[in-house]
């Protein structure tokens, strides 16, 4: 049974405080055995990715089979149903138009000192995919981590998926193509983050690596940030529901367990002001949890984490929403854009009855990689912003300098960096002369 | 000696690839220290950040002297003398008209399909700024992390900067103090992390860390990452200048002292088409040398890792420039916009002989918080992005849905995630009935 919450009772808070504190999520020590994988590929190259590659995967690969050639790829997108391709291709479209608002603009201007001031972006060279196989590799996460990469401009995308036992994913692999992936390696695990991270004699290395990935991966990208670039490390996901007295509890049910369905370790909440929503909903998720094909999962997660929370009003609700700071945030109320203004820290937002998450993770445009485990607190999704860099630009005139040179000179000195200081002054009684 | 080359030699590719790889620091392992000392700060809180102050710091504290009070403030900032209080103040005003252009904009707008998208904007709600103590315990980096902060509409922000024997930089608490932070506390080390990380019963904890620190505070910060947010790791930083013919060799040897003054594991390196500039600032800088005050420091960094470069055209120059993808890059040629356009990764651009790299430190405007050790190639220095977070927005209409949702509901199935297709379903079947 997942937890029933009243705001109104005497020991919610303590309740709702090891709710939000409740570690979701084993995580295996794995930090050694990472360290070893990725000091061997860097020693080794190729030849370590792999023998890691035939012991993980029961896969023997060479040099020449690392890469998935362009007539594999077109072998296995040819077995793609049509109505899937139509499906992936949409979802493309949409996330694409949606990513080509993000591109951040230059600026350059000139301030009452006669400085020039301003920043440029410029797009990383090369980017790294990790896509995990077996039944936890989804071809919408490629199209959300690919088509941000080359919206942004990135000259250069390789995509990393294990394939156990040689068995490959076409969705997938047509994905890549959709979204103009460069490179697809069939290599997976910590080898395949340190083959991106330092290069092999086969793999190119990269600048940025993104995409999630079990234990093993987490730990090998945490090992290499400052290498190179990462995304987010993903933890335990979660959806939490505002809903009011209107909302249909059957489909409420239904999104709740569709993040419940990914993992035992997601979080499914409700918050509403409506007892006979709250009863309601309960009852549909106990009802579809007799026939989901993944009830095993989502009903773990949903007796573990579960939780349904009343409160007085939407305004508690909402404060209690940015305490938890969900990845996922549907509002199923009369008036969802008012009730996301009070909003403070959510991953996505998802307003009205008729946006189901779901909608969110494959068509709806906006990315599906979000922050998870409450920090939405201080992250933000993926976007193009993840493949581009700022260069900041300043360029001063003898004006500019007399103006603001003297100031520079008394702060370096102040902190006793002598050539600073002089570095300034040398081009002021240049002027003086 | 620095290393001299020239690109038109056979070997030089050899020992460029040599100067780009060289390891510039040691890394001790701090990592089972700091672990045990995060560990300690969790379970115990503000008596292991006592005993460890008292340990590390020779400064006996309790819960209430933790924290400088207002009254404390007050009286070290009156020890400021004027000028260096009108040269901070000039600094803050300009670093905030800089970053004030950089707040990002909301966005929200109906697609084709009817659906409603976007995102909104919404700043970090506490951070934690971390300021070194003793001789790297610089005022200029208090308004360079804080400024953005509070720019950013964070808040709460807390800086934490160890006062060894209880000695406290005036400056740095002036800096703070006109910055707009809310609470300064005077520890530091792997406990002050891990204080604004977990919090303690004195501290409260902050959701995202920034700020300069040794190997004790980048380890720290790496294990807190996830927990909190934090800023880059700080490598080794460098300076690259190029020079043509024109160029002032006096002013450029100083700005590579400039960056050479700061740390031994510091870089400098000039690339330029002309052999007579190329030996005159080798001249100007060793002459330098004989007399700077911090020359064991610069004159290590340069003999170690400073490097002059011989190039046949400035196009040559940009490229090699873009393969070290500089911290600071100086162009210090007769068209520095014209050749700014060919650089793809830098972290600051200071265009023109009258643009030393220390009115960058202190008073140009843009952030000197900056992508060291080549990560310019994915990274950005610190702005107000890092202190706000993007949620975004979807809200679909029936019609909306009847357009996308199939393509959402085939995506699931072909995923194995029934619950997501059927939340789609749902709402699909009811728009039917």
């Amino acid at each position: 049974m997942p937890v029933f919450l009243n705001a109104s009772d005497a020991d919610f808070e303590a309740t709702f405080a090891a709710l939000l504190g409740a570690k979701r999520e084993d995580s295996p020590d794995v930090d050694d055995v990472v360290a070893g994988i990725i000091a061997d590929v860097r020693a080794r190259g190729d030849a370590a990715v792999i023998d890691l590659t035939a012991r993980f995967d029961r896969l023997q690969l060479t040099p020449e089979t690392l890469r998935f050639s362009e007539a594999e790829i077109d072998a296995y997108v040819a077995q793609v149903p049509e109505a899937e391709r139509a499906a992936l291709e949409l979802a493309a479209v949409r996330i694409r138009a949606y990513h080509e608002r993000q591109m951040p603009e230059d600026a350059y201007w000139t301030d009452e000192s006669g400085a020039q001031l301003g920043w440029r972006w410029t797009p990383v060279s090369a980017a790294g995919l990790y896509v995990p196989g077996g039944l936890a590799s989804y071809p919408s996460s490629v199209l959300m981590n690919a088509i941000p990469a080359k919206v942004a401009g990135v000259g250069r995308l390789a995509i990393v998926v294990p394939t156990p036992d040689g068995v490959a994913n076409p969705l997938v692999l047509l994905a890549a193509r959709i979204a103009g992936v460069d490179e697809v390696y069939r290599i997976g695990g910590a080898q395949a983050v340190a083959a991106l991270a330092y290069g092999t004699e086969s793999i190119a290395p990269v600048d940025k690596i993104t995409g999630p990935g079990n234990a093993f991966v987490a730990a090998a990208k945490r090992r290499v940030f400052g290498k190179v670039g990462i995304d987010m490390i993903a933890g335990p996901s979660e959806i939490l529901v505002i809903a009011d007295k209107d909302a249909n509890p059957d489909w409420i049910a239904l999104d709740l367990l569709s993040q419940a369905e990914h993992d035992e370790s997601a979080q499914s909440i409700l918050i509403t002001d409506s007892a006979d929503l709250a009863k309601a909903v309960s009852a549909a998720v106990d009802k579809h949890l007799e026939t989901l094909e993944r009830r095993a999962i989502a009903g773990a997660s949903w007796r573990d984490y579960g939780a349904v929370i009343m409160v007085n009003d939407l305004d508690q609700a909402a404060a209690l929403s940015n305490r938890v700071a969900p990845e996922h945030l549907e509002l199923c109320v009369a008036d969802p854009d008012g009730l996301a203004e009070k909003i403070t820290h959510a991953g996505a937002i998802f307003l009205g009855g008729w946006t189901p998450e779901a909608i969110g993770d494959y068509v709806g445009g906006p990315n599906h990689v979000l922050p998870t485990a409450r920090s939405a607190r201080f992250s933000s999704g993926l976007s193009v912003m993840d493949f581009v860099k700022r260069t900041t630009l300043a360029k001063m005139t003898p004006a500019a300098l007399r103006a603001i040179g003297p100031a520079a000179e008394t702060l370096a000195i102040s902190e006793s960096l002598e050539a600073h200081g002089l570095s300034v002054r040398a081009r002021l009684d240049h002027l003086n002369e």
